[in-house]
């Protein structure tokens, strides 16, 4: 059995689970190496602590199982026939009268958490969640290379953004011009949609690109990321156009001076909770503190946002080979947003930035020719 | 209150539920307008029976709730704080102590229905899921028209894959072109990733779309949907490239006669699973029977895939404001597939297709110039 799977059968034999049912699309890809498309098709893979996996999946999308290698068991239905039954019947089969099995709970759906119930009435419930994310969350070299390789694509996504930068374009040209060009380079899914947000649209945290035209003066705040070989990116650069005021180069340089305090405090045996409070007490110090209205960052990897959270009160502390997100930000409705994010991997001593762009203040100057013709 | 809002606390008067939590991003914006970007963190809409509704969101998103004009209570929190205490506390305060609730089952993840369990352990639950699928099952006539020019970007995101046809393109940069030409448009998600497979890889329903270079006598599958002012398109085509054989043009007629004849059945009262099992004859009679692997469509609207699903075995009927895709295919590995997929909306006597594109076999010569220079 593949290793990661054998580590998590070992997990079920260690907690005395006999099995858990996986219904997450990363955590399939995670053990097995399948993208689905569940759709609201279910697509769940069964892991035994005495027995070989089983992957359960539409019929339409069995030969794509068999083309990642899956040389287990699958129970494949057609749309008019009930996997649950299925589920039942091939473990009555094997002989097994669950007492204690463990789902996703923070990913599986009630109603199919009451079909496993109804499946295995007598047996009782634990959360698999935590011991796949501590699988996830320590990365290897390869996964690092990938992530490392991702954010690449997602730098460029930058320079190409700053490259069409001219008064009067629309934020949401910018980010389809940016999405193309990454595009271009074999990357089939963004890790989220591209944000370009102009002047006082900068000032939302989770703004959405729209029809605003840049101005001279507008702060430019790109967060972009892709998915590469399944491995997110994440970063985020604030740009001037045209010219600084005072204010501005003031909120910029505060987020900046919270940013590197905060990544410079990375390492082994740190709190993760007091990454947060070191950027928070920078901002706050300078007298922005009601206006980083957020947590410090998250982890990152096969997904976008993953375990951890880096909030303030997380006790929990680095360990060697964690990656997550420093981005701290400064958000003034009236005015607008600096944000400032890199994702960093923890080291033996210390951190490595997997983001290379860039970060003192750049004031753009027009490109009169902005996006190339003919595109 | 808002008419949708109303009719949902209405339902809930007369099944004497105290209040639903509403958890899925697609419903939330169906009954308030926001769209949210929740991510990991809750984002929460609270609908009474006997008081107003109450939005539970991110401090971060508050601000854009606001401005989509909800005039009630917020309940926000920060990262470090548990927006489970403030529902908790905030029901209290209106001296509710519920006896019967409602969640969206096959949604709500098992732990968050913990969550709630642990705050009213003595109430019991019931789902929401079919009332709030019905509310949304009959299409106004503005979500029609929504649905109809969401149709035509999808159309002409077919068009531009037609023109930039030629020997030695690849899938993906096929996708990346459209993806780019329909944002160009104003369009900022699309409903699924676009998908263009070309020869073998078209004989997976699900396929992905990869590095398959163009190549003379090629089957290609587009599979097209945008999602514009909040609604969704999918249509699918099959072309083929330069040349076609007897077999592919026997394969291509039958999923288009199959496709012809499930629409022309479509009428209030028509049983939904008739309508799979008509296009199913028809290819079965042909001798594909075995190639068809998947039911004949689904609902659509908010969402690229909604209630109901059009499975042989659904014995519910076609209602007068119903939207759903029609979309017989016969994929066999070793060829290729052919899918013709459509939107049709049920009117009072018959159909109307929401999608226009030709649907008669067109053999695509190979466009010399293909994606225009500078592209």
């Amino acid at each position: 059995m593949d290793n990661r799977l054998a580590k998590l059968s070992n997990w079920l034999k260690d907690e005395k689970v006999e099995f858990v049912f996986i219904n997450s699309v990363t955590n399939i890809y995670y053990y097995t190496g399948f993208t689905c498309k569940p759709y609201e098709r279910l697509v769940g893979l069964l892991v035994f602590s005495e027995a070989d996996p089983i992957m359960v999946c539409p019929k339409l999308e069995e030969e794509q199982v068999i083309q990642t290698g899956w040389s287990y068991r699958i129970i494949s239905y057609q749309d008019n026939e009930d996997p649950w039954e299925m589920i039942q019947e091939s473990i009555a089969r094997q002989r097994l009268i669950p007492t204690i099995y463990a789902i996703e709970e923070t990913v599986l759906s009630y109603e199919r958490s009451q079909k496993l119930q109804g499946l295995f009435p007598s047996a009782s419930i634990v959360p698999a969640d935590e011991v796949m994310n501590m699988n996830r969350l320590i990365k290897s070299d390869q996964e690092i290379k990938a992530m490392i390789e991702s954010a690449k694509i997602a730098e460029y996504g930058m320079e190409v953004g700053i490259q069409a930068l001219r008064e009067g374009i629309t934020e949401i040209e910018l980010v389809a011009h940016i999405e193309y060009e990454q595009k271009k380079k074999g990357v089939r899914h963004m890790a989220a949609p591209p944000m370009a947000l102009f002047g006082k649209n900068s000032g939302h945290p989770h703004g959405k690109p729209g029809v605003r035209k840049l101005e001279k003066g507008d702060l430019v705040m790109f967060d972009l990321g892709v998915i590469l070989d399944g491995y997110c990116s994440d970063i985020t650069r604030t740009f001037i156009f045209d010219s600084v005021s005072d204010q501005k180069r003031e909120i910029y340089e505060t987020v900046l001076e919270a940013n590197h305090q905060a990544i410079e405090s990375c390492k082994p045996g740190m709190t993760i909770g007091e990454i947060d409070r070191i950027s928070r007490k920078v901002i706050t110090e300078a007298g922005y503190g009601d206006y980083y209205p957020h947590r410090v960052g998250h982890g990152i990897g096969l997904e976008g946002h993953e375990y951890p959270s880096l909030h303030q009160d997380n006790g929990n502390v680095l360990r060697e080979g964690m990656t997550f997100t420093v981005e701290p930000g400064i958000y003034i409705p009236e005015i607008g947003g600096v944000r400032i994010e890199d994702e960093v991997l923890v080291t033996k001593d210390g951190y490595k930035l997997l983001t290379q762009y860039p970060k003192e203040l750049q004031v753009i100057e027009g490109n009169s020719s902005g996006i190339p013709e003919g595109v």
